[in-house]
């Protein structure tokens, strides 16, 4: 079993009620990587009996520590329409509440569509590219394979402060899986604290808050399958201890799968 | 009175629970703007009693119409640490549940600050650019003085098509009224929908969920006074009968006040 399919492996216990744990293979330096945590609360959603369609919006707010162990979610509906359904969804272990969520699924049809943001260009292929050494990094980074064009996770924190925090890479799950919602809502996460890039400093982080919007329906995730997706992410404005960054994740025939924001805590 | 303390003059009955109505001042073309909404929600837990510090995020899922009359909120800090607190907040009209909302509400600390994002450069002064026209438009652009530099909302639905929908204006309050997290909360819901930039189409749309980060806090806020402030933004993607779009809100200095990001439903 893919070590993600164990992460997402929820059991329902009772109405709205689900259980499952934190999964070694994406720890964190301390507890659990967030993107894990991001898609057990939509695998909720995703496997509530009620569910309408698929998830469009999503936003995590990481209220506390998650300790390493058993994770209690409760999905509710709390609004259904006709081709849009609302959640709320709530993390809790022993301590407490540690995470709340809210989405929405809607059921899709076809439109017109565009693509108005740029996607990278001349951008070599995944093949071309050494993937990120992960020898001494927390584990859930080793469970992506990440090949970076631009603005690579720094190899010392030397201090040497940057220009910018721009980093542009091919990312896929390791070893290979097929990309589904909940996997788009991890990946999403996946995006080093900008602070770290621009500031080459070791501090210490954590995300308040992560919004995504999902573009891609299932007819796209199944065209992506395995492959390497490519991601870019930049930092807006860092603030008085808390700054926020935007990312995107693009299929390789151009197509946004998933634009994602976040805001980060930080301590300087 | 200013109109928008009308709208977010919220009386409480009960722990937890605050009631206010909509306010015409601030009418849509049906029910009213999202940006009251969304002031109004961030409104019962700015009054709450046991509110810590200021908002740093905050996300709002517009569940279904809302109607115009009576509105009850329920705002609950659902956990509180030592300088932040996580807030679920619902708004309720007969009909039932119309909006739910998260927050994060935070202490700031001074630290080390840059904007990384750039703000728009060689814009001409408010006072040299006319003031949108807002005859035949609903009630609540007429309480926003907005004055574009680039894409201004269309005259005419003439239906041809726009490379971009990148906008870039002035907006305040109108009448002037001196900014708070109320009125910025609002404010990051005044851009207009993308599509009808991009498009000149007239086509039915809704906002699904709106996601604001607060980088201004109160000594930010009370600099910027009831003046100008410069808005940017754009749309990512539209696809399959949904379109994010992403905006900032600057003050005249150059800070960044608040980044924002919305999905919207649209049917073409």
């Amino acid at each position: 079993m893919h070590p993600f399919d164990e992460a997402i492996d929820l059991r329902s216990d009772a109405p709205h009620t689900f259980t499952g744990k934190t999964q070694p293979a994406y720890a964190n330096m301390v507890g659990p990587f967030g993107g894990t945590t991001t898609a057990q609360l939509l695998q909720a959603a995703l496997l509530h009996p009620e569910r309408l369609g698929d998830p469009v919006a999503l936003t995590v707010n990481f209220a506390a520590p998650v300790a390493d162990g058993e994770i209690q979610w409760v999905a509710r509906p709390v609004r259904t329409n006709r081709s849009t359904q609302h959640w709320i969804i709530e993390a809790k272990q022993a301590e407490g509440l540690v995470a709340t969520a809210t989405a929405v699924f809607a059921l899709r049809r076809e439109t017109w569509s565009s693509v108005e943001a740029q996607m990278p260009t001349s951008v070599p292929s995944p093949d071309t590219l050494p993937r990120m050494p992960v020898k001494n990094m927390p584990a859930w980074p080793q469970c992506y394979d990440m090949r970076f064009v631009e603005g690579a996770f720094p190899s010392a924190f030397d201090e040497k402060e940057q220009q910018h925090s721009r980093s542009c890479l091919w990312v896929r799950d390791e070893p290979p899986r097929p990309m589904d919602f909940a996997s788009l809502a991890s990946m999403s996460d996946s995006f080093f604290p900008r602070i770290y890039i621009r500031r080459r400093r070791r501090i210490p982080i954590g995300t308040v808050s992560l919004t995504t919007y999902f573009h891609a329906d299932n007819a796209l995730l199944a065209q992506v399958g395995a492959r390497h997706v490519l991601g870019v992410a930049k930092a807006l404005n860092y603030r008085n201890g808390f700054f926020d960054q935007t990312g995107e994740l693009w299929s390789p025939e151009g197509q946004l799968l998933a634009s994602t924001h976040q805001l980060v805590y930080f301590k300087d």
